[in-house]
């Protein structure tokens, strides 16, 4: 999906929410145990829930390798799924990848080739030829760590150079040399706040995929404010105050609900931005 | 395995060796194509031929995700097998994960706990509680990218801050704050040639993952000369160079033969630095 296409998808949808499947079956409802393949049953029934409130799905690619080769198979078919019933998805697989050339050429073949998402998540610390293996597809993202989430993106990211210029910063700049808004995004977390501004000085037409509404305590507020630009340039992620809104049987009714409240927040966003023409 | 163990190995074996089971269906040799699973027969015949002469096996985790799902299936068998036969083998997911804290505890819970390797390569950027998850298991090892073989590396990995001090000198400085070296490497790669001097003024005692001898260029003297310590300290990965040696299907002696001549020069800089009595 390129880039126009995901704006036209947000200015329908009146939304920019992606839906985190960070899958866990430790968290899925009880019920579903009994499923052949519980994580799948739950994947496929947020997904017909949330659909109508979304742009993108996100699965977190550690869910579903912490159950082995049961998980992989599971994200494979979620994937498919997706693809299948709802092709205007964007599809981004949360694996944080970043590794010297050659293994970075096998992790985008396995991602873009094999299993067909969108976008892929990647870390920046191996640089340039760790990345570029992934740009190689046609129409295929690279979603960049910049400034994540977490307390640790203190530890390295807000590191400053001689001249005064953060880890993060830097990462932003010399990334634009390897592909531009066409085929790349960054990741920056919802709890950062002002720090978008910083964000959008070196990245003023870039697409921001961003953690860490909800359970993590960001502000969609904040980071419509801050962040969003003339055509969106927002994702804003939200996997567990969505998908494990609920435990019981009607877990999927109340994740849809859940999502709804976002995308209606959303629509007053982007039409304050002027985007949309009037609130949802 | 704790440290002392994997020290005793080392002396015993006469190697600082780790074969890195970088292994591409598009790689080996033709006759085990028929093979009912390609990718475990090969690996089984490297380790086969090759464990006299090492002491850890790195599989790659990128080229089994590249095959999905019966990818995946091989690199669990093919651990499951070195657990069996060869229990005084260090075993490494080459994984370089590195997430939020509650994704980073799925990605431990996957390698330390299902799939049970001694060790997982972690990318730094994201901080602290990405790392820490790793830590909770016991005579479990976090591998931190420190300074990588390749190019890219210095693209961030060398940026100085105000004081002149390098990103992967404060990666190596702050990662001592959250584990020791019974518990903690770093991935230094072999290309990087003095700058192990460098290395060990900030982790003298640290075990280093080593790769990029061999194909990516790097010299297993210099690494010897610039970052052994008193307790050897190195763990060198050799991946194409030696299960790539052949492609006939004399390719394991052919291995084994190129393990065999690595093992014999380690023998000679273990000798040279007083760690075991005699050449090999």
């Amino acid at each position: 999906m390129n880039k126009q296409q995901l704006f036209e998808n947000i200015k329908k949808k009146q939304s920019f929410l992606c839906v985190g499947l960070d899958t866990d079956i430790k968290k899925i409802p009880q019920h579903l145990l009994s499923e052949e393949d519980p994580i799948f049953a739950f994947n496929k029934a947020i997904i017909d829930a949330t659909a109508d409130y979304c742009v993108a799905y996100k699965p977190n690619l550690a869910f579903y390798e912490s159950l082995g080769t049961k998980g992989m198979m599971a994200f494979e078919k979620t994937v498919a799924y997706l693809r299948e019933n709802y092709p205007d998805q964007f599809i981004i697989a949360d694996a944080k990848r970043g590794d010297i050339g050659n293994t970075s050429e096998m992790y985008a073949r396995s991602f873009f080739d094999h299993i067909k998402v969108d976008a892929v998540t990647v870390a920046p610390y191996m640089g340039e030829d760790s990345v570029k293996p992934f740009l190689i597809y046609p129409e295929a993202w690279v979603i960049l760590l910049a400034l994540t989430s977490n307390k640790g993106s203190h530890d390295f990211q807000m590191t400053e150079d001689a001249n005064g210029e953060r880890l993060f910063e830097k990462v932003l700049k010399k990334s634009q040399e390897w592909a531009n808004d066409e085929q790349m995004m960054y990741v920056v977390g919802a709890t950062q706040g002002k720090m978008f501004l910083d964000i959008r000085k070196q990245a003023p037409n870039h697409f921001l995929l961003v953690p860490g509404v909800g359970a993590q305590g960001g502000s969609l507020a904040e980071v419509a404010q801050y962040g969003m630009n003339d055509q969106c340039g927002l994702l804003v992620n939200s996997s567990r105050a969505i998908i494990y809104a609920d435990k019981t049987e009607a877990f999927a009714n109340v994740a849809r609900e859940a999502a709804h409240a976002v995308q209606k927040e959303m629509a007053g966003y982007l039409h304050d931005k002027g985007i949309i023409p009037c609130k949802a």
